[in-house]
């Protein structure tokens, strides 16, 4: 597959940054579409089905072109971002995260009366639900057992409890039993894979079947190597990349498509600036790492604080000038997506369109 | 004025309770209502023209409510939020923002033409840029000189910087010099007044009218006496309050309006469990707070981490079950406004209905 997979998407002859208002969301589609082609190349290479998570960007488009390079589906983690997604076409879908309650249990039923689906359950009241709402359908919801990847999230924490669920899902009106899922923590990954490893063993033993052993995780991308305990990979943010992952290694500062730009509005000292991007726009999250996000081309910034609607950066070399342009590596790709309606889709110094963030804002 | 502010939203027969989705941002109306009415009731002791921040709710009916009960106007952050106002008929309307460029320059000018508009300057050449949009229009366009509140965010820092600033509107073609506006960090509300004081001595030893002299925050309301310095009080988050102006005395748990609803979905240990609603949700505002909110009914309770679809809650007094219900007060209920399209409107048990945030996610 040589051609583009975003041809769909051609430039303009509009140079994007004379006409840019802010603060906006700035997608490069040629390093999205390099990021893709380096994400089929590791699920290539590492002999893994590879399911992209699509939390990240949130647009069915991108979700398509993920298939196309070879994705065997996608992951949500909500039954409305699934449900998006299944409108558009994507017709393989895994949810990974428990799904509870009347409501949510019917909107599950019936998407998987049009897509093929699958979900996860770490605890008995999950998996009881399930089977309620799927008893009795033609065909039966496959069901994968998550495990805890040191997280403090959600999974059982040994075997034993797997098995529990295995057993329970295995015999469940309504449910198959699929497999395995654990997201590892950073620094987890191998102990991820020591148990998914385990938990495949004990499957075996007990005459039920682990199809799917799936891991994830855009940082340890550039670690994984073929797993005969992995069958699938999820990853999210390696379409986009963010500071985060720059910081863990899993990315340079070249990889990352999504940037935000911003207006300095104010010098109220020689080296303070403050800009018009602020929470809502680049989000609190942290990640661990000091300051709220990278300013590019410019080293000696730290972006110390943010207000709603302000950004406060200290530039230890001096302030740019009020009206000034600057861009922005988010912490977090995937929260900035969720706080945006559209970006800006552009490739290199044109722009290409404004695109909807069609799977933004689900909550349900 | 004894009768309900917000008669046109009725509690139903529905117990809302019963047949709530989760995550799902609450907001109790009766409380509400309460609130509005205190802050009238401190507008009108403390003798200050009250100019609501609808940044916190971002709902035109809540801000008509606040017109109703003696608002002078409202305050806006951006010309994309006051826009969404004046289409739905609030005609008086600050943007506390420096305003720049091209777009929203102009965008600014036809507000101008539709509603009373005043904004902010902190700077040269944010007010040469008001004036070139401004100049030649009927009538000019009124500017407050922003002063620095100790938030290391805009503002001037000395009375000689104002003043600079004041005279340079008063002969800016298409301005007019209304005043100076200051929003004081935490603990630095007396030093804004001393500041106002200065400025306004200052530009009436020079001649100018300084009409208007503005400060704000939620927090200090309590603290706040009638003063001969300042003409207008701006303040948001009043009006549903959170976890941040309880900690700082401002409020009381039972003053909170808006609560996070959220669905227990694993329950990993005997004292961790997993909710339904992460940082899209809740968002990661910290506010100088340990943990992402305060769980109601639950002192024992820590939102020590969150993901995007899941909080990570340890009790120390055991967790509660999986399918359980809790409700979140969040840190800081602005951003949380920000981050959901709809809110539930409720009445103690009665459901009112689902209300739109308008001008959530206004971003230029």
């Amino acid at each position: 597959m040589t051609g583009s997979v975003l041809a769909g998407f051609p430039a303009t002859t509009i140079r994007w940054r004379d006409q840019l208002d802010t603060p906006a969301v700035v997608v490069d589609l040629d390093i999205v579409e390099r990021n893709l082609r380096r994400g089929a190349e590791f699920a290539a290479s590492a002999s893994v089905d590879f399911r992209p998570h699509i939390k990240t960007h949130k647009i069915p488009a991108l979700a398509r072109a993920q298939l196309e390079l070879g994705a065997c589906g996608i992951t949500a983690q909500k039954v409305s971002e699934a449900e998006i997604m299944a409108d558009a076409g994507l017709d393989d879908i895994l949810i990974s995260f428990n799904i509870l309650g009347r409501t949510k249990l019917q909107r599950l039923r019936a998407l998987a009366e049009r897509v093929r689906l699958r979900t996860v359950a770490d605890n008995a009241t999950v998996i009881d639900g399930l089977s309620s709402a799927f008893s009795g359908t033609p065909d039966r919801l496959g069901v994968l057992v998550e495990l805890d990847g040191a997280l403090k999230r959600c999974g059982v924490p040994t075997v034993e409890h797997a098995m529990d669920h295995a057993r329970k899902v295995d015999r469940a009106a309504g449910l198959r039993f699929d497999g395995f899922m654990i997201y590892p923590a950073p620094d987890h990954w191998q102990d991820a894979l020591t148990f998914l490893a385990a938990c495949k063993d004990a499957a075996l033993q007990a005459g039920l079947d682990p199809r799917v052993l799936s891991t994830g995780g855009s940082p340890d991308m550039v670690k994984f190597a073929p797993d005969a305990n992995v069958t699938e990979y999820r990853a999210g943010s390696y379409i986009y990349n963010d500071r985060a992952l720059v910081s863990m290694g899993g990315a340079s500062v070249s990889d990352c498509a999504l940037t935000v730009h911003a207006t300095v509005v104010s010098t109220p000292t020689p080296t303070r600036a403050i800009i018009d991007a602020g929470s809502k726009s680049l989000s609190s999250d942290l990640f661990g790492l000091s300051g709220f996000g990278m300013v590019r081309n410019r080293s000696d910034a730290d972006i110390f604080a943010l207000s709603e609607e302000h950004g406060h950066i200290e530039f230890a070399d001096g302030a740019p000038a009020v009206g000034d342009h600057i861009a922005i590596i988010p912490n977090h790709a995937c929260v900035v997506s969720n706080l945006t309606d559209h970006v800006q889709f552009v490739r290199g110094d044109y722009w290409v369109g404004e695109q909807r963030v069609e799977a933004r804002g689900t909550v349900q």
